[in-house]
């Protein structure tokens, strides 16, 4: 008997010019087009397995270990739904001699390699794997854009994980939503120098959820209206150019402009939405001060952070100076012993990292935290977009249940 | 020998509708208008002396009992030579017989009876109770607003100053500045229920100054055009009627929302500007809760916070609200025993306030506090404009010298 099971893993993204709104939050069309760079799965990725077999009662998926209700009309249930909808319509309808996967049910099973606790969103990355994995399952001969639509609808910046290297989501204008899908900018091959630097903040509050944040933000903030016609269609292209010619000097500062304006926007809400906190404006701090000697020494802007929403700071950076800020950033937040992995060898082996002020740096711009204030560091960098993996990495077993409750 | 010597002191006033930008730096004309409550000096004010003396030999200035230095066109002296002039065109040249106190050196002694570290503006008070006793020591015949013009010149806020109640200062549009003055709304009379809770919170960091500061934004916002040109206009008018009708549900929401927006453009700067710490947002999240409490009970909005260019809060409430909303400030901000002047006796003579939930409330809005994050209480009301003071109050000695140095 013949299983019909595909794996594969997406990356996370974060994003440089931000999505927050949405003009339609059925379809998940939204109020602006965004722009991300795609992590390397590397570090960190989504990885799901799917597996369609006639004998199965129902549509069951299990994340990270625990079993998830996929609920009618959800946003799981459409996902699956319109996957079936493209593997009948794309390749059953077309050749009589195809196997009907589009009437069996399927068992999915996915799993993030970092913590949830660690505040990365992983819906990007795990919407965008679900779908991934479903293309493979169902041979479905669609581009990645087609598939972009189809993961826009489980979680909207899960539709910019299609892509690696650089990534648009354009909010498109049809109603339907049949125009609103990530493109690529660039390849990660155009600009693999681009390190992320991601520090993972200590909060004490639970913040607002993204999805009910936005919302209110469309309705209550006078001044989204003119960040959405006005601001974001001419950072678009700007930091759209700026890839395309490396310019890290300007990609840094429309990416800080832009995290600022969507904590502003979020700001501007009723009641005001807030997600950094004391140690997010204490690395902004940094950041600032970093770039100020960057330009005094005729080097330009060297870093820019970036916070979706929570206090999170990603940080980007070239290569070359990543090693400089990971002291920067150590000195003033001290890392517990042996917490940093030291992907990229900046440390040697042992990935210990001693706090290091850069010559001429203003120590003043900010206090020294205690440890624990940055919980973890994270450094990766440009990568891919999603890998169809083999038989060996699935994640069912031979009776199609997760591996790991077995 | 006639001694020519005038006392006044002017309260302190707090903006529902904020001034965040000049048009014209020198002159200090913003680039929009904003709307102030006058608060009463009975708590807070600064009082200052006057003396014009021919035996003078420069003008001269101590505040807080230090000597100011008088820069030529430096603020000081423009709002000193401006009310010279006033003396002059207004009193000298109308009548001959007048002394001319214009052509005299002064000397001015100016105190504010709260500490500078409370982090207070004291520039608004300052500056018209400086400009109000020159008006006095002038004979001035001249209306609050026209001397409000040469307060705004001092510090622009200053001129809201004049008055006492609901105070608008309007930005006008002559390039010279003529018609951008201080116009009373209500008079204290009107509505002397509003009352004020200010919070005086603990800082780490040294703020940007508003003066560069929000200069940064009008330069770097994209987001401050829109508010200057759209929102403020509106919500002076709908501020404006909230007073007029003693509506605390849209006077609440609308500065809470102009609080949001200013800390929102300030965000929206490049580099961004903070004021508001961890702190602070735990202020709104209770005051958030409260209100969220009071509309579920049918009694509307009952608080209204609002932030300056600093960590402080000022709660705007009704008398009847404030005991409730002191004994949850002090829940979640303990406060050293004695530290709170119990200035209405809502808590008998002792002053001691017990940290106490109103019924219902969500106590996770936000997480308690040590003693210190909240470094002092102070509970004021709506107050009145200068007052002229007696010579018993004066602050320059028989010689013309601060009495405090003696």
């Amino acid at each position: 008997m013949t299983v019909y099971q595909a794996t594969a893993s997406a990356p996370v993204n974060i994003a440089c010019i931000k999505y927050w709104g949405k003009r339609d939050t059925k379809l998940i069309l939204p109020t602006n087009s965004s722009l991300s760079v795609t992590l390397d799965q590397d570090h960190l990725r989504s990885t799901t397995t799917s597996r369609a077999d006639p004998s199965f009662t129902h549509d069951r998926l299990w994340l990270n270990g625990k079993e998830e209700e996929i609920k009618e009309g959800g946003r799981l249930w459409t996902c699956i739904r319109e996957m079936k909808r493209l593997r009948k319509e794309e390749v059953e309808d077309k050749s009589s001699s195809e196997p009907k996967l589009s009437t069996y049910n399927v068992h999915i099973c996915s799993h993030n390699n970092f913590p949830t606790a660690a505040g990365l969103a992983s819906s990007a990355s795990g919407f965008a794997a679900l779908v991934s994995s479903l293309s493979h399952l169902y041979s479905l001969p669609v581009s990645s854009s087609t598939l972009s639509l189809i993961a826009r609808q489980g979680s909207g910046s899960a539709c910019r994980s299609l892509f690696g290297g650089f990534v648009a989501w354009q909010m498109g204008s049809n109603p339907s939503g049949s125009d609103s899908l990530a493109l690529q900018i660039a390849p990660q091959s155009h600009w693999p120098d681009i390190h992320a630097l991601i520090c993972i903040v200590s909060d004490d509050k639970k913040g607002t959820s993204s999805t009910s944040g936005m919302q209110r933000t469309v309705e209550t903030s006078s001044l989204l209206h003119h960040r959405i016609k006005t601001v974001v269609p001419h950072r678009m292209e700007t930091i759209s150019k700026a890839i395309q010619e490396k310019d890290f000097d300007t990609f840094a500062k429309v990416t800080m402009a832009d995290s600022n304006q969507f904590h502003a926007v979020a700001l501007d809400t009723e009641p005001p939405i807030f997600y950094l906190n004391d140690v997010s404006r204490a690395i902004i701090a940094l950041v600032v001060e970093y770039n100020r000697l960057g330009v005094e020494e005729g080097k330009g802007y060297r870093a820019a952070y970036t916070y979706d929403a929570g206090p999170n700071a990603v940080i980007y950076a070239k290569k070359e100076n990543v090693k400089e800020i990971l002291e920067l950033v150590v000195e003033y937040f001290p890392q517990r012993e042996g917490a940093f992995k030291d992907a990229f060898g900046l440390f040697g082996g042992g990935g210990k990292v001693v706090g290091k002020l850069p010559m001429g740096f203003n120590e003043n711009v900010a206090k020294r935290f205690e440890v624990g204030a940055v919980k973890g560091l994270i450094h990766t960098r440009v990568g891919d977009g999603p890998r169809k993996l083999g038989d060996g990495e699935a994640l069912l077993n031979d009776e199609g249940l997760p591996k790991s409750l077995a």
